[in-house]
């Protein structure tokens, strides 16, 4: 496998960075991230030139970053400013350093080649903004699992009544058939479930007692930002499907992170459009969401384990892959258009 | 090293399986077995063709499994007979399904071509059936070692003195000569060590309180079966070799199943002709027989450490090595064969 | 990774080895060690030649070693000298002996062919002999690193500023230029920093209240044994090079002994000109140099896992590289000339 390097990936939450030099890994990669005294973020690769000791095991001296073996010290652009004991410093003594940009409490980074780093470009959500919207951060859940399987798995409505029974989805769901959209440069695919009892999640934050109107959507962003639209609202009220802003309505993002082949980092928030000051709700959320999520772990990374052990096993396609197989081409070109502009 | 397909191995005790689904591996293939309401014992390809989900993480609907992941649903011949939400249910919706078999307690698999699966080849040992004898099974012995040195070892009476000195051998056999029978389909080494003080095995189920005449029958079963046949009797009575059963006598039962070139499992069990109706006299032999096989196990793991390390080093042959490297050379023509009659 | 065979190696403390069998590894080779009734040092290849069990597995009788298998008994040549059940005893029945010899309260291993063994080129050092000095045996310290990169850090003056602030260096040191001297067999990095606040480990053990002297001498023998010379004056004495006798002084000696391409062990000891006649002082010593070399482990374990997951990744070479680079050259032309020697 390999990865689409010309996007941008989350480095983590604003929160995760201070004055403490942090090493994340983005495809196989060692990054050293720290905030220089004004605040600004610093993405230097993680390894001194000299004898490939990470820089995450050195210190901070103001906004540069000394080396911990023989003080080799580079300034936040990546060029060494110090070599102790040596007058002259070597045009060689660089480290490579990685465009991030700050946006909606989130930390971006630039996995191509820094002069095609175009912020404008940067995920973004109208709700992000909205003040009718309450968003909120969750945890920066690790998958030992490729990126792409979990990818597929937040465009693919169909396993939530198999994988997530008692939260996100329940058996009336079972037979419905998928929709999807995949004719924009954001795939959707989505379901209906009308006139059937709430799942527990909506029973939780909804107040449900009756039959609902159920709906879920999922927009895939490439190369790997989800967003999963979930609602519910009486069915008496007979909703259209463009008149989901009047039910009870939450997102989930999901921001997938690729750290090696075989293991991805799904970054999630959520977004409400009720309760929105009720810190309370945020955090019951939370929980919910994490023992949902815990539900695609175990699956995802079973599924890695079975796809290390054996790579070339045939596998049959159903109708319900129809985004995710348009999902995979899509990144399939993306990667060979890199490799092409390269060339 | 490749293994023999065409033959009966044992997949577990008959209590093993119940209306859980379990997994086992059994020559690097998953596989998982439950049993129908009616008690038939079911074994699958344990991959959902779909996404490669273990169907051992699913559930029952009847006699049926159903996958954790999307709900495709497997009968019990391993054919889908649902996919939620999709009407038509391609050809190529279905898992290998293995021939099993129950008897004697003990729950059979071929692992060959189906159509050459015949229940009449399945190991059977005349005592079994016989009131005389008592039979009891004992435990499933893991060995971080392939199966062939583990095979090796259950037709070599030759290490008994130096590895279990304390239980089933002692010095005074040390230096007694292995003789063999190679002629027949299963392959024969024994000893008899005469006038000489018993050892601790049967010191203490024999009462023996003078010297004794000890015999060790090593029979192993192509591919990788074997019985022994350990006993003692009063020198005084100076017993021939076809009078064994007069004496105190127990056999040990080794069904090995290759789980990986470099794992299996030993599932050993005994059987007695005294004190037959004497279960605490089970239990004490399950204890001294645990503490000898894990004597064969700390030797075996850390051979097959050795040969990981470095697999291409040079070994002799010594005189008792005849029934083992016939073992050998029977095994390599056995898979010889089998890939000749599959092109 | 190949290493330098033609060498006299530390396989351990003279204290380590006794009537126990005792494993090592060099190299990739296990080495089974024990001591004779008379107390010689015995060194054999760990594998019995008939089924590889590892002959430390075994046991010991008389001066012989018996394979815990099937009883298989080897000389302290490596001679076979019997084989139970067996009157023959084949040619190939042998394992490899290993020169060894005892000097200074170590045991030293030759890994080359054995006829080029001359124990005058063990390693010596004069003040091992010399009554004015203490010397003590310190810690077998493992490292999960190559050894050249360790080797590297042993002649290597400038990290210490960096990597033991609060031992063994000091800011005062960061930009001192290191000197060293390449033309002899005995590869040597030196620096001296002059009237400057002493270092931790000088002001626990030499007392002293104002400025000081300090010098810091790298001695490294090829292949992997490495001298370090410490030591402190009062500034008021204004000490010549030649004199550092007259001063506080500390050696360090680190026996480095290659394990695997990415394992290797550093045996060291210390030796001192002051308070020899007191054990609190080696003990102490002991401990301050423990924390200090775990400094380096972090460094060097760290590098190793670098290298480990990228190996052609570009590094440049410093001022301060000069007995390093010169030191992995000698390395590579001595296996280049072992190879020529054996063709």
């Amino acid at each position: 496998m390999k990865f689409v390097r010309q996007a941008w990936y989350v480095a983590g939450w604003s929160s995760e960075f201070t004055r403490i030099i942090t090493r994340i890994t983005i495809m196989n990669e060692n990054i050293a991230l720290y905030r220089t005294k004004t605040g600004k973020i610093v993405a230097l690769q993680d390894r001194c030139p000299h004898k490939s000791l990470p820089l995450s095991m050195g210190r901070l001296i103001d906004d540069n970053i000394q080396c911990g073996y023989h003080g080799m010290t580079f300034n936040p652009e990546g060029y060494c400013v110090r070599i102790p004991g040596q007058g002259s410093i070597p045009r060689s003594a660089v480290v490579k350093n990685f465009p991030v940009q700050e946006k909606n409490d989130i930390v971006w980074i630039w996995m191509g080649p820094p002069e095609k780093a175009d912020e404008k470009e940067i995920f973004h959500l109208e709700e992000f903004d909205n003040s009718g919207w309450k968003s909120h951060q969750g945890d920066a859940l690790y998958f030992q699992s490729n990126y792409l399987n979990v990818a597929e798995n937040l465009v693919d409505p169909a396993h939530v009544s198999f994988v997530h029974p008692t939260t996100l989805g329940n058996p009336e769901s079972e037979n419905v058939t998928v929709k999807t959209d995949i004719s924009g440069e954001v795939l959707v695919a989505w379901r209906w479930i009308r006139d059937a009892p709430p799942v527990g999640f909506f029973k939780s934050f909804g107040n449900f007692t009756g039959n609902v109107d159920r709906w879920h959507y999922y927009y895939l962003y490439m190369p790997s930002i989800a967003v999963i639209d979930f609602g519910s609202a009486n069915t008496s009220w007979n909703l259209k499907e463009e008149e989901r802003h009047k039910g009870v309505r939450v997102f989930t993002v999901h921001f997938l992170t690729p750290v090696s082949e075989t293991e991805c980092i799904d970054r999630w928030m959520h977004l409400r459009n009720i309760q929105i000051d009720d810190e309370e709700v945020s955090r019951k959320m939370d929980e919910m969401f994490r023992l949902a999520f815990d539900e695609d772990k175990a699956i995802l990374e079973a599924i890695q384990q079975e796809e290390s052990r054996s790579s070339n096993q045939q596998t049959i396609s159903l109708a319900i892959d129809k985004a995710p197989n348009v999902y995979r081409l899509r990144i399939k070109r993306m990667i060979e258009n890199e490799v092409n502009s390269n060339t």
